[in-house]
């Protein structure tokens, strides 16, 4: 098993099927190592659109860490990449197969061990958010990164690709909640960074760096996460604009004067493709809605909500209205959630992820407006407005000849835009293999050559995730 | 300039003094150009104890970002090592002088510009924190951390050890508010990670890999950091206790129940260690005393006070004060920040900045008081219980023989103890000269190996902060 393999002619080692699968069966139980292709296909796509994947190797589903670390060492021995893969919700390409690779799912790890004392979860990369979440919450704690597919997202993503959502406006995004990781180096060497210390200094920050870093640095085995007492229950603000300026301008005012623990926003067209999915009672006729929830303890909850209708009421909000009924706020939430699958039924769509300053949110949606006009395609647009994040998402007829070139010219220029406002191509969903030509843009040369520095320093035979990212 | 040097026995150039002035004043005014012994005494030192300052070269004082890289590239062509330096309040000997090396003082670079649209602070590294507070406070927002040391520690020197505080239980510390930084390379390269953006995950997150590298590797010339808007008044809570243990007690169970925007911590040493210095009319006989604060909004707070005293009662406090006078609140907290140069009146001392989960502190602290009790030494304990981070103080006599001896063998006790309890031998202050010998104790060998790596990536000459941390 340690012998060299035969160089293919770039350099990497000509893998052999037969010779995989008998070395695979070694490490772990053969059910969980598959060559086969028609059950590998579960395991090659993710949710990005845009963006083809390979065929594998092989896909192992390794249930320990011991697993894990042997996949890796005999990868390694012979330069074969590694993909490692969570659920498969990622919306950038991040664990698409790669050709000749080896797809390492961590789908078989899920164990969550909630510590109250400590107030952290002690997480397998394979848990689900949403089991997180829930385990949390059975001891009155609470794990706040809240991406919209929370349902069927896995952790172990959610920390590849430092995940964001709905809440982070108020309780930050995931790298806030990492105080431990295990990772698998790339030679197969375990590490534990961090621990369950809240601060801790020691060392360089490799913890975060790890964090975000998309599956390109080493295999994330496990997390200790660190959970905050449950918020008080959150009223629910829905607003809407006659115009895009004005909801935008709105979000700007809100940041200003307060924390509310969400700041959504959605415009015309996503309001209708979500009413045409199931009828939820959103005005089908305002150019733009915001939902707002305010968490605050006490009076003070009432108190921010007052703040709120009256920057909305300012803006020139059409209509404002609110809600204590959780279950009311959950409605309008799932109707903000369920905006992207209800976008997909309207055509082919490339989904993008930019993010700018908050107070050029104005400036991004009509840029927005303007590209959508010139490539005459729909850009729907919904957004974390309250960070500054958002999702257009770029609506085609895939029969159209030479539709899907112009959408794709439309989704460079929504990142060129953002770059320009001072702004990010990636505030949530990460990099992957979708947006890995537009980084450079974003990063220039010198950050590009840091980061490669890096990657080079702890992943020398370049196996991890090849293709992703750098 | 750009000739080699001849080479040292140990592989690094022999610098020659009056070549080095003639050059460095080249880049420079030389009125910023020190090699003067007295003239360079002030910048030779920091605040930590027991370690001892080299003789620099030269000091340095740029006062623009492009006078320091070229500092920092003559620096390089000559294999010449650089010491970064804020304002010289480290506790952990992260900017002490290396015989050799150039001290490189940010001292002069202290703008600051507010950007209250943008929510954002733009500061230089010699700012002071208490400059960038003071100016986010008079456009109504606010700048969280908060050192103990903020009216006299530079905002560089906080980016580059992860500075924390004693607002930190609630609203964390440096890292969670940094969205931007300006780097000088190793090579003189200037790099700009992130921006003003508040969510963006394009990219390896070197961002957060330099933010408490303590100048290991690059020089921090300028950070963009988040703002937020002004919190609550706070309200104030002490409560004195009959022993250490039932402090500790009252501390792990705030944590599930609430969370505090402050949870300090002072035993009976401490408490009379600052009563000597100035009566504050702290109670002389308590065992330990808890200060705390609540800042929700509206009646939220006084609910959370109500929670804190029932709490603290329950943990058998002897007594239980509480106020909403701001200025009362401020005169204990004053208290609490004097504790550190109040305790340095007793004797010679070495500061610990060791941290636990919060649920191991009351372990940590019996352990620390049977350390005390074997060395024979007192080792008075402040902390920032609500996370985990304590400052126990070894005080020694230097007079006596032995003396020293046995604190620094009680020092390492403490950090052992608290490594074994899961802990970090360093919360806040960083991990400098002070430290380093017990670095590898707490990260392991994979974990130094892979830091050792990335610095090398980096820093391949090994010229930045040489001899700190790694």
């Amino acid at each position: 098993m340690t012998s060299e393999r035969p160089l293919s002619p770039d350099g990497l080692p000509e893998p052999d099927g037969a010779d995989v699968l008998a070395d695979l069966a070694q490490l772990l139980a053969p059910q969980f190592v598959m060559a086969d292709p028609d059950r590998m296909a579960a395991y090659r796509h993710d949710w990005s659109k845009g963006a083809g994947a390979g065929t594998p190797l092989a896909v192992v589903r390794p249930g320990t860490v011991e697993e894990v670390q042997a996949v890796v060492r005999w990868a390694a021995q012979r330069r074969i990449g590694i993909v490692p893969r969570g659920a498969g919700s990622g919306l950038s390409g991040g664990s698409l197969a790669v050709d000749g690779a080896i797809t390492l799912s961590l789908d078989r790890m899920t164990r969550v061990e909630i510590d109250p004392a400590m107030r952290v979860a002690v997480v397998e990369p394979g848990a689900l958010n949403i089991t997180v979440k829930q385990a949390a919450r059975e001891l009155g704690l609470h794990y706040p990164p809240d991406p919209s597919s929370y349902e069927i997202c896995s952790i172990g993503g959610n920390l590849a690709t430092n995940a964001g959502g709905l809440c982070c406006v108020k309780y930050g995004v995931t790298t806030d909640y990492v105080l431990g990781l295990d990772v698998v180096l790339p030679d197969g060497t375990l590490v534990k960074l961090g621990g369950s210390t809240i601060k801790d200094v020691a060392g360089l920050s490799l913890l975060k760096l790890f964090v975000g870093s998309e599956g390109t640095l080493g295999v994330i085995v496990g997390g200790t996460l660190r959970l905050i007492p449950a918020p008080s229950p959150a009223a629910t603000l829905v607003a809407t604009f006659p115009s895009v300026a004005a909801a935008a301008n709105a979000v700007v005012a809100l940041g200003n004067r307060l924390r509310p623990s969400l700041v959504e926003f959605m415009d015309n067209y996503s309001i209708n493709a979500v009413e045409d999915v199931r009828e939820m009672g959103l005005d089908r006729d305002a150019a733009a809605l915001l939902l707002v929830q305010c968490d605050s303890p006490g009076d003070a909850r009432a108190a921010e909500v007052l703040v709120v209708e009256e920057i909305c009421q300012v803006a020139g909000a059409s209509e404002v209205f609110s809600t204590t009924d959780p279950d009311e706020g959950e409605m309008f939430l799932a109707a903000r959630r369920s905006s992207l699958p209800a976008l997909e039924c309207k055509g082919s769509m490339l989904l993008e992820d930019v993010g700018v300053p908050v107070p050029r949110l104005p400036a991004l949606l009509a840029r927005i407006e303007e590209i959508s006009l010139r490539h005459g395609l729909p850009i729907p647009v919904v957004a974390h407005a309250g960070d500054g994040n958002t999702h257009p998402n770029v609506i085609y007829d895939p029969a159209e000849p030479g539709a899907l070139e112009r959408a794709e010219a439309a989704f460079a220029d929504v990142m060129a835009a953002a770059i320009e406002l001072g702004g990010t191509i990636t505030g949530e969903h990460g990099v992957g293999r979708l947006k890995k030509a537009a980084l450079p843009a974003q990063l220039g040369p010198d950050v590009m050559d840091l980061s490669r520095r890096i990657k080079a320093a702890i992943d020398p035979l370049g196996i991890m995730n090849p293709g992703a990212v750098l």
